[in-house]
């Protein structure tokens, strides 16, 4: 990560905030991505499972193993594609036996979705350690069973001593080990961008028009959802005047109080098609119908347009990935099941 | 490919070949990986693609790129996963809406695939850039039509101004010129291994077991098809008197002359399940399999054993890849269709 932080340290080194807009933006709850791993640690919870290099470097290997899944075909990465925003620019999630999402749900980045305070558009799940269990078991995800998976792991004898030199060499490597290895892996994968830089006090990293922008964002009412770190991540009534386009696509009606997920707007431009269907992929359009959906209110064509210059400044630099070497599968691996 | 070839250069210094077996080796028509990219470029035809540093870095980018396909999930990567010795490792290859390959074909791995005389099962191709158009356009793979390839590219600025900087500002991106560009980035996926640095004059970089191995190998006849620098490669009958044990599964019968491709044996241990419809599992088997089919005779579980150890040490170092970040698609771009 050090590369990212280091991006942010020069850009503010020196700089004053005099521009009233840092003031307004912070004021209406945003906040930039810390410029120090020290400081965004402070901001998760990073208690119950700490990163330390040698469990990233293994939840890398293991976010990117398709032999996590029953096909031995489907990735983490295959939905959340760390070349493509963290998603995977479909509508609905397609998984195991090419099976679309029953419900037609759309894939959530996973870049910054550390700083969501709930993970899935239900938000039924409090972290990304619990959250990586789901989509592994799955069926028409990755479709693998608990015992499947550990037992992959388990038949692979360089996996082992990793996850020994991660935890020790009493470490009993089960399911939810597997699952918080993943998550502290993903927890790392946090990206700063110039928008960042201006919050913390560079008024020259962002244009006049982004800035403009970012005052239309504001003003509209966008920041009552879109605040915070992930300028999203917290639950919020969607749609409950049913105004949204394509609310008859797929059956989600939120968790049990109507209540959806705000997707994070870091990366917007990068994670096309929008919403929890997946069914807007303009993202002018977006901001326009979440005028229409959430603030009760026409957003003209030229203002859509100053929030998507603006929005656009939210694409951040991605962590440095080296693509990992995967330790070969041995006669005591359990074979792929591609039907 | 720095790093790799100052690995074997380092572990060639100051050797003196006085080990019998490498002359024998060498005899039997076994040839090193070159320990620099000058004398690979000397036995590779790189007069009409030259590789050139951005070429590579956009032909890396197109190539874990699933935007090719017609779905927008099936990269080069999806069936030739650099992480897992450039396979995907099950039998028959799964492509668009999870079609297997209508011959039980397995999918070969692309590392070290520049020193193939032939490229796919049966040598239809005569490398790699005309190989590359192959699978983009099959229906069972990626499905993409070369107009849908190329539209998409072009939708993509990025891309666009990447093509100008490989090619000159007048280049015409075709269907072609995307293939090729993949090609010259398969082209630097060579992985020299301690066999290499043996055949180079470094006794000791081969156990005394790996060598007997490879005596072995030699002396049985396995060098006849699997020779060369690849180990494999070139075209060879297979399977004339139907020995082969699960002959029946799938329809391939090799080319017009039932000529098969030879598989390289390089990073074996991590290619299974093995053979042309992808069948066979354990390289033991693999071994005493090709001793009745192609040499007709049986190879004891004690000589296999030690091809088989021989076979390991051709496990070779991967490049160093940077994931790449893709830049996003745009309003023009073609959506994906996955039905």
């Amino acid at each position: 990560m050090k590369k990212t932080f280091l991006f942010i340290s020069l850009l503010t080194v020196g700089a004053v905030a005099t521009n009233p807009l840092i003031k307004q933006a912070i004021d209406a709850g945003l906040k930039p991505i810390p410029h120090s791993e020290e400081e965004i640690l402070k901001l998760i919870d990073n208690s119950k499972n700490p990163i330390t290099k040698a469990k990233v470097e293994l939840g890398k290997k293991l976010y990117f193993d398709p032999r996590l899944s029953k096909s031995g075909l489907i990735s983490c990465n295959t939905c959340h594609n760390l070349a493509l925003g963290g998603v995977d620019g479909v509508e609905a999630a397609i998984g195991h036996k090419w099976t679309a999402n029953p419900h037609h749900l759309n894939s959530p980045t996973v870049y910054n979705s550390v700083f969501n305070k709930k993970q899935f558009w239900d938000g039924r799940s409090p972290d990304l350690e619990n959250q990586a269990q789901g989509p592994i078991q799955a069926t028409p995800e990755m479709a693998s069973p608990k015992e499947l998976v550990v037992g992959r792991i388990d038949s692979i004898p360089q996996y082992v001593s990793e996850f020994k030199e991660a935890y020790g060499k009493d470490v009993k490597i089960d399911f939810k080990k597997i699952a918080d290895t993943i998550a502290t892996f993903e927890r790392t994968l946090v990206t700063p961008s110039r928008y960042d830089a201006f919050l913390l006090g560079d008024e020259n990293s962002l244009t006049k028009d982004e800035q403009e922008g970012l005052k239309l964002f504001i003003e509209k009412g966008c920041t009552a959802c879109h605040t915070g770190i992930a300028l999203g991540g917290s639950m919020q009534p969607f749609d409950a005047n049913k105004q949204y386009k394509y609310r008859d696509i797929g059956d989600f009606k939120g968790d049990k109080n109507g209540m959806v997920k705000v997707p994070t707007l870091r990366n917007i431009e990068e994670t096309a098609p929008y919403f929890h269907n997946g069914k807007v992929w303009s993202l002018k359009e977006a901001v326009q119908e979440m005028g229409i959906t959430q603030l009760s209110m026409k957003i003209s064509d030229s203002d859509a347009n100053k929030i998507v210059t603006f929005l656009k400044s939210l694409t951040g630099e991605k962590p440095d990935i080296k693509y990992p070497v995967l330790a070969p599968s041995t006669q005591k691996t359990a074979k792929p099941e591609v039907k």
